[in-house]
């Protein structure tokens, strides 16, 4: 079944996920000699550093989540396709999608990242991962039911596992999604429960490694332990999880915490498309590139993003995989694709820095020049991420919904809601 | 198990529903000395008449769900449970819910009503009704997958039938989602498909009655149908749907359309409750009560709302099963419980009017007094439903949606999102 996509007198560029990457990489190539075929399996872009906000009901999804199409009004040269990959056939240069097949004169691999359990089949069972609007939403049903079910409980052991949340990984993402649970716990649910005393709410975060946020500065990593213990976090680092069974945190070391929900930030893997040789993947999970990005032992295929891996002298253990990365990689892939055969220095990444904001008013910024905490951090952080949402009425949506916020200390999006739908 | 509600030296009302009828009493005995326990398989409320937004993009699901707990806050004789009932014992005086049974001195049955698809199973199967922020949800899902779709079919044919949208029922809902569905195809569509031609796509509207918006008045109902004419949907009077199998829509005397989206909105049925006997439902499948609100055969239980069938010289065949009903009597009986035993007179329900938008700038609106349409219609309905939406920020949101969508003709809410539960 062929994909039925239009004729086109140019080459055909073929890119799979529509994440950081794979959009800027699109984006760079309007108008230019190329039909671009842009593949994702949601039909719209998900701006990642917000999730934590979805899962603890600060915004709504649909604010961070944009339709695709609407980026590409008007671009006559690239076909947005709302397909799941099933397999590529390097060597027919086609790839095999649940709604047909596609040939590519160019491959350009920007499936991102996938949630690691590191092979235990039990925490992947029973804890909750992060990586989408979707489990961002589950996230938020199952953290409201669970304080819902703190009401029914039958004794107090069951109150207090049902009311105690631990997050694994102590990375941007555990910690955003500590503090805003921790917020949650301190402003929001004692008027939502009356009947429930919040000092029984425990949260921990549990880092394996000796420190919090690693690849941030020392002065940032120590500053954000400071502010969660100040919000009643139990940060534990040096805290390896072992087991999980959906009632006991089983931590190295033969600690034990009961809870009913565990978050799980701890690590993760690239999205692996059937059809890649698997020992193309090299550094946890990645496919590795050379310094022009195409993916090493394969021809016209690129990477990009969380996905591709280009270890050098400044990044050995290859680039840290966070948005900015995949943004620059996907402008210097279309310049590359666009330069009409002059030969392109090699991709080289620009650290601009990074951040995490920690609740209300906090946060750690480490740019390359300085780093600073607090207030102004948060500000800081607060206007790159607003400026970094797609479509001016989500940007401002969300201004308003975190003006209300700080405002108000309250939101309305404690909802449970599931889509519910009928088979097909 | 019991539920676990605190002891109280009230009685004890019990209300299950957390609609328009059983919010507004629960609202109304604030403060008042019962003990009030308010029940719903929701943890929010939900704005009924802009399901159908929420199902053709135009405003977001958590701007018409409003948490039920933050309405309640520092009222605390108010006890909200998030509960699905099982069964109702009414010679205990006890309901059984999934989180523990529950003792009640009276019981309040504010069920509202659910889709009615007349007893035709397959209907039921392959249609989608549109009675819950849910379902709006996947019918909004629904419809932007088989545009998607349209774009990989096989043969012109299936690209129709995949087109073409089947609306079933000519009242409020079926009117105003036609509209809006209309106004999609029209406006929006076409930037986001340039691949397809929006000429193939159809939008039927069936009903079965001689005319659209029975109980409206002549003019409203004849504007309504020009309106929508205008807009070129295919509005057909007189047109029983006898089958659909998820294809071919079946209308009687033998006329089929080919369409792989049926919105059927055509009827309601009250949602019955195990343990109440079953020849206490009366037209409709309602709950027959006297002019006190109480259910004739049953001791100290009342029944308002969509639930409620109370026939009297006015309206011989019960109330029209509509919000300002059941507002009006969540009122009245909360003065009732509250008069000290003084009589009451008996429930007398006053029309305030009823109305109809249909897409931009058009509505029809029949108050008691006069009947109006077109434009100022349309900010009349604007302004009502607006100011009847909970919450000035929920209000604010869908006034900025509104606002964006009447200058630009777009929204930014065409997402096909589904949350991603783990099993517990």
């Amino acid at each position: 079944m062929p994909a039925h996509l239009p004729d086109s007198e140019h080459p055909r560029i073929v890119i799979i996920g529509a994440g950081f990457g794979g959009l800027k990489l699109a984006r760079s190539l309007a108008r230019k000699p190329y039909q671009v075929v842009l593949l994702d399996k949601n039909n719209f872009h998900q701006f990642q550093p917000l999730f934590y906000q979805v899962a603890t009901s600060g915004i709504a999804p649909s604010a961070i989540a944009f339709p695709v199409r609407k980026i590409f009004h008007r671009i006559p040269n690239v076909h947005f396709r709302m397909a799941e990959v099933k397999e590529v056939k390097t060597d027919e240069k086609q790839i095999v999608t649940d709604v047909g097949s596609i040939e590519y004169d160019f491959l350009v691999i920007a499936t991102g990242a996938d949630t690691n359990y590191f092979g235990n089949a039990q925490i992947e069972q029973n804890a909750l991962p992060m990586k989408s609007v979707q489990e961002s939403l589950a996230l938020r049903n199952k953290v409201i039911e669970q304080i819902e079910n703190a009401l029914i409980s039958n004794s107090a052991e069951e109150r207090k596992e049902r009311m105690t949340l631990v997050v694994v990984g102590g990375g941007p993402t555990g910690v955003e999604v500590s503090g805003a649970l921790a917020e949650m716990k301190r402003f929001v649910l004692p008027k939502d429960y009356p009947e429930l005393d919040f000092e029984e709410m425990d949260i921990h975060l549990l880092e394996a490694s000796p420190q919090l946020l690693n690849g941030m500065s020392e002065q940032s990593s120590t500053a954000a332990r400071k502010f969660l213990e100040g919000m009643s976090v139990k940060v534990e680092t040096g805290a390896m999880v072992e087991s999980y069974d959906g009632h006991t945190v089983k931590v190295k070391g033969g600690k034990e915490i009961s809870s009913s929900t565990l978050i799980w930030a701890a690590g993760i893997r690239g999205n692996r498309l059937n059809g890649i040789p698997s020992d193309l993947y090299k550094g946890n999970g990645r496919l590795e590139v050379d310094d022009q990005l195409k993916v090493k032992g394969l021809k016209d295929v690129f990477a990009i993003g969380d996905i591709s891996y280009m270890p050098d002298e400044a990044f050995p253990k290859g680039h840290p995989q966070v948005a900015q990365v995949a943004i620059q990689q996907g402008v210097w892939l279309a310049q590359a694709l666009t330069s009409k055969g002059k030969p392109m220095k090699g991709f080289r990444y620009k650290d601009l820095g990074s951040m995490a904001t920690i609740g209300r008013s906090r946060a750690v910024v480490d740019l390359p020049i300085f780093h600073f905490r607090g207030f102004f951090a948060w500000l800081f952080w607060l206007f790159v991420h607003l400026m970094n949402i797609l479509g001016v009425k989500n940007r401002f949506f969300i201004f308003v919904d975190w003006m209300w916020y700080y405002i108000k200390f309250d939101q309305n999006l404690r909802l449970v809601i599931r889509t519910k739908d009928k088979s097909e």
